[in-house]
């Protein structure tokens, strides 16, 4: 992605993109997890992806913004994409691998980011 | 940006990263905007960015997950990213210019998408 | 709820609370469906509440900012509110049976908006 | 507003109230102080207030979930919603000082929430 990059957002570049990446594997894991044969025993994993794709989006919007509380809203971000990536990671699909890898380095820039 | 992608959102791909960079410039149009010496002239467009930045970052949110209601919902993006793209046009600043591009960028990927 | 209430927000009232009642029925649904032992029957129903969670949740901030794309953003609202509600319908549940009915409360309210 | 409520979120209904009347008071004085004709006084305000907008919409909803990362959300936005007051009530239209009002108040159930 080549994204156009005013000097206020720059150090947050490497963030936003973990943050969008991170948003769409859990969304499409929501969704396939809702699919399985064993969703019953997805719940738990359902209801962090949902939490963690909302504050990945909006966490996106806040430090494109240049928030004076990206910090602090990256921090939460992080301790959920943690959570998610150890729920995710349960499971053996591709897709819940996957999004338990995003979820992982998600939490990594988010905390770069924060620090 | 290398990102996961499953076969139900592959199609969205283009159109998913064209909302997140669409999100980011107005966001960061509209505050590069909010500084602006300028600023009561730029009141109209910056109630347009607020729309846009959040209608693409929910696009974005509904293409991941594979929503049916994704192409009804890109449709109405597109209407307002040419509004935004037609606003922002209005003002040369390097910020304004760049958000204009890639609002028209991010309609014509919208419409792509919903047709 | 007594809110205070600007000229220009004074018309969308009744929407915006509608919008915000639906939204909330329609997160508290998502979240006892997935606990439900039917689970599995109910995926269709489980996706139609995420998009109508959000899209009433962000309804009811562009009504509240005055966006001029308000009527569009409520037309769609409320064709996803009247699917919301039919699929909820189709459940005994209290919370499907109740959501399903502020959906459709959501929905007229937003037409009635919109045109 | 007379909401279905589920046992579920029944503790939290004060605080799900609070955050859309804030929510909802934010974008309104957002949209006002774009108009006034000291609005170059007022970015610093401008921009807490679409923060403290967005996190209290998310904040409803999460709550309405029952996410199990509620408390430590409104933990935040009440964070946000102290510093959004103490700037509102700087400013003496009525707009701002209702707003001032709405943050504390929030501000307060999201601190009761989270302990």
């Amino acid at each position: 992605m080549t994204t156009v990059i005013s000097s206020s957002v720059q150090q947050f570049q490497t963030c936003i993109d973990a943050c969008n990446q991170c948003m769409q594997a859990c969304e499409e894991c929501l969704t396939s997890c809702l699919k399985a044969a064993d969703v019953q025993a997805r719940t738990h994993c359902i209801n962090i992806l949902r939490d963690c794709a909302d504050i990945c989006a909006m966490a996106a919007q806040w430090m494109s913004r240049g928030s004076m509380y990206a910090k602090e809203f990256c921090q939460l971000c992080a301790t959920i994409c943690d959570a998610c990536a150890a729920e995710c990671a349960k499971f053996q699909d591709t897709h819940c691998q996957e999004c338990a890898n995003l979820c992982r380095q998600c939490a990594e820039e988010c905390r770069k980011m924060s620090s």
